[in-house]
């Protein structure tokens, strides 16, 4: 059987080995190898990779490890286009992403996922229920008539492919439907893959088939040793639907199934809102922790205001870095055209930036070894009035070259906000005359 | 004298009146105007108003109010244009600034000052040491010749143009100074004020001016009813140099200040950091509340991380809202332009929504009253699909309705991040058809 012969990494780690992926992710990271040997076979820390996916430089997400960031690429059926998809792959890796997803559900899918695939120099994940729901409403059913079939073959086809990650919705069961649907909610179901899912448990009164065939599920995930992001359907989709019964009753459906597939020897990160008051993030991350084992969390957003679609990605960027801080580990990166219309290369850019600052500000307030040397860094370039070094530090290093150009000083060594009144350069001369005097 | 004719705000609500701006800001804000009263008279609450500056919407600053929001504008010897000045102002009234301070540092002070002043619907405050040390430098003379006289002609001159409110660096005491430079910093001093008055406090060997003549400042605010805002010249410059003795000592004296110009009727706020790492900022806001008397916190971003010039708004908006959260009461807003140049009426829009955006989630986790009905009115919109409305609630409607405009959908009642595959629409289809079910 193939399933038996491949060796997933948990398998190595447990085994005493430390395959290259950790040795790499170490090093980077700057830890100790069995440390992180260690944390992958405590479920803490996840290294996705799929054995036929070979050529990514492989990122570790979890306890102790600097925030990772993810950028949602993809068509839709309005922008089919895969060229635009490779701009935008592109722009993710060029901004500093650390993992990309193919969401398509627009133009030539398995195509299209085999080119980000192939060009790919990260991990890439999937959410294999949009091509399926695709194809059925593209054969003309209804997706009522999607089946247990359809949905396992597709997730094959993506696994086959080397998908390094994939978000399956295992935990919406009809208990936390029901939870819905009795508690109330102004947005019912947000998520895309959630809302297939429903829509078929729905008309077909019926358990979700990600549940119900979870071992089958890990069974493919062991064959390519592809790592199970556990989705959150039940995501809030606005402030007022936070934290309720249906989403918590999901949670701990996925902490469950974590133990489950972590014990299978498969990789487990669990995915989580979404819409939150400011106010409640930090106990989402605490349950999510909790409730499943201490697996990395993987945050969208979160979204900390509904009222500012335009600047979604500055509001993640709020939520994020307080995710981040209080223990998320991987952040979903929300663009500025979020809530508006597919994202294209420029929305990818800003959206990488404002999860890589999120993350970033967080590894900071958590004590990542190594993230305030970068600040430290920069402060003495500002103090030394050293532009260039400025210009290298800065986490968009174009965009502080653009601004810097376009509004110019008189003077060059300072910036145009204070010209000659400078603070920094009137400091250094003050001190400069007292160093002077006190040495005469 | 004409100093006791005047009765500050704070007269009138100890002698148990209810002056018309607090009646007007209560009703703004859904409160008590007695208990608005009560905080005024305890200090925790600020409305800046001069008595010379009637044509304004009062803005109230402090405990229990929403959160406020500040634009800086002005002109520096790069860009001393006064018409660039009246675009930025209107770019900061219409983005919803609460309040504008004028900085400027270039051109005819006077002129712009007062065309400022006259044209701005909200409080405008200034830093008047920045036009003496201007006049001083314009004079010839080095900074250290610059007398007290200078200042408070100058501070006076601003008053009683009318300005609402005013920075003024008293804190930065020769204890400060010592401790500052016995403990060492990174960046020593960033705050452009606070760099005027440790220089010439260090050339001249002499304890800072406006701490030693602080009872003269309180007659002068007394004579217009002007709100100090005591400023923060020790204000870290870097998150290397956060929350260290320097910082703390100035907090301590701007208490003691506090509470000796609110005895003698004069409204206060204290200025705040700066440059904190994120796990830093309920502490320091902590600090403010407990040394200060609870007095209205003013705080300048803050900046999370130093490394991300170009995102400063984004970054600010981070530490802002976390700020606010934790009971920070007024925003002064950052810029993408922060470290980089004088901004433009295009980064003050920018800087003003990233603000407002932080004030507003900071709002929602505070419990300020009627702050998430604004989010919930968008959820059932978004629900209804109703894109007319959820563009009027955005809070940058013109920015949400380019992006939409500009990555439309074929079909027109969703988005072209899903189209047909749009969570919303299809759920709202999924539940109508168990509806129907049912009722059969």
């Amino acid at each position: 059987m193939s399933e038996i012969s491949v060796k997933t990494l948990i398998d190595q780690v447990r085994a005493g080995e430390i395959p290259p992926q950790i040795k790499m992710v170490a090093d980077e990271e700057g830890i100790d190898r069995h440390e992180l040997a260690d944390r992958v076979a405590r479920g803490e820390v996840v290294v996705p990779r799929n054995i036929k996916h070979t050529h990514i430089k492989p990122c570790g997400i979890g306890r102790g490890l600097r925030t990772k960031v993810n950028a949602n690429i993809g068509t839709s059926p309005d922008f089919p286009s895969l060229e635009n998809e490779m701009k935008k792959l592109k722009a993710a890796i060029d901004a500093g992403a650390n993992t990309v997803m193919d969401l398509s559900t627009g133009g030539d899918l398995d195509r299209i996922r085999r080119a980000i695939l192939r060009e790919s120099t990260i991990p890439v994940g999937s959410v294999p229920i949009y091509q399926a729901a695709v194809e059925v409403t593209r054969s003309g059913r209804p997706l009522r008539d999607m089946r247990a079939e359809d949905l396992f073959s597709v997730i094959e086809r993506h696994c086959a492919d080397g998908m390094d990650f994939i978000t399956v919705h295992c935990g919406l069961t009809r208990s936390a439907l029901d939870r819905l649907i009795e508690g109330g909610r102004v947005m019912d179901v947000v998520s895309r893959g959630g809302s297939f899912i429903v829509g078929w448990m729905l008309q077909n009164d019926a358990e979700n088939p990600l549940y119900e065939h979870f071992d089958r599920l890990i069974q493919i995930a062991r064959r390519y040793d592809v790592t199970l992001s556990l989705g959150d359907g039940m995501r809030p989709g606005c402030l007022a639907d936070a934290t309720d019964r249906a989403q918590v009753e999901e949670l701990i459906v996925l902490g469950e199934l974590q133990r489950k597939a972590f014990e299978a020897g498969v990789q487990v990160m669990i995915e989580g809102p979404g819409h939150l008051p400011l106010d409640e993030v930090e106990a989402n991350v605490l349950m999510e922790k909790r409730l499943c084992n201490n697996a990395p969390f993987y945050v969208l957003g979160p979204v900390v205001t509904d009222v500012a679609p335009g600047y979604d990605h500055l509001v993640s960027a709020i939520g994020g870095a307080l995710a981040a801080a209080a223990g998320a580990d991987f952040l979903c990166y929300v663009t500025p055209s979020e809530h508006l219309g597919l994202p294209d290369a420029d929305d990818v850019r800003q959206g990488v930036i404002a999860a890589r600052i999120a993350a970033h500000v967080a590894d900071i307030a958590k004590g990542i070894k190594g993230a305030l040397d970068w600040d430290l860094e920069m402060a003495k370039a500002r103090k030394r009035l050293d532009w260039k070094r400025q210009i290298e530090l800065a986490i968009d290093p174009e965009m502080a070259r653009r601004i810097r150009a376009s509004k110019p000083s008189g003077e060059s060594d300072v910036c145009s906000m204070c010209g000659e009144f400078c603070a920094v350069k009137n400091l250094n001369k003050f001190l400069e005359f007292i160093g002077r005097k006190r040495s005469e």
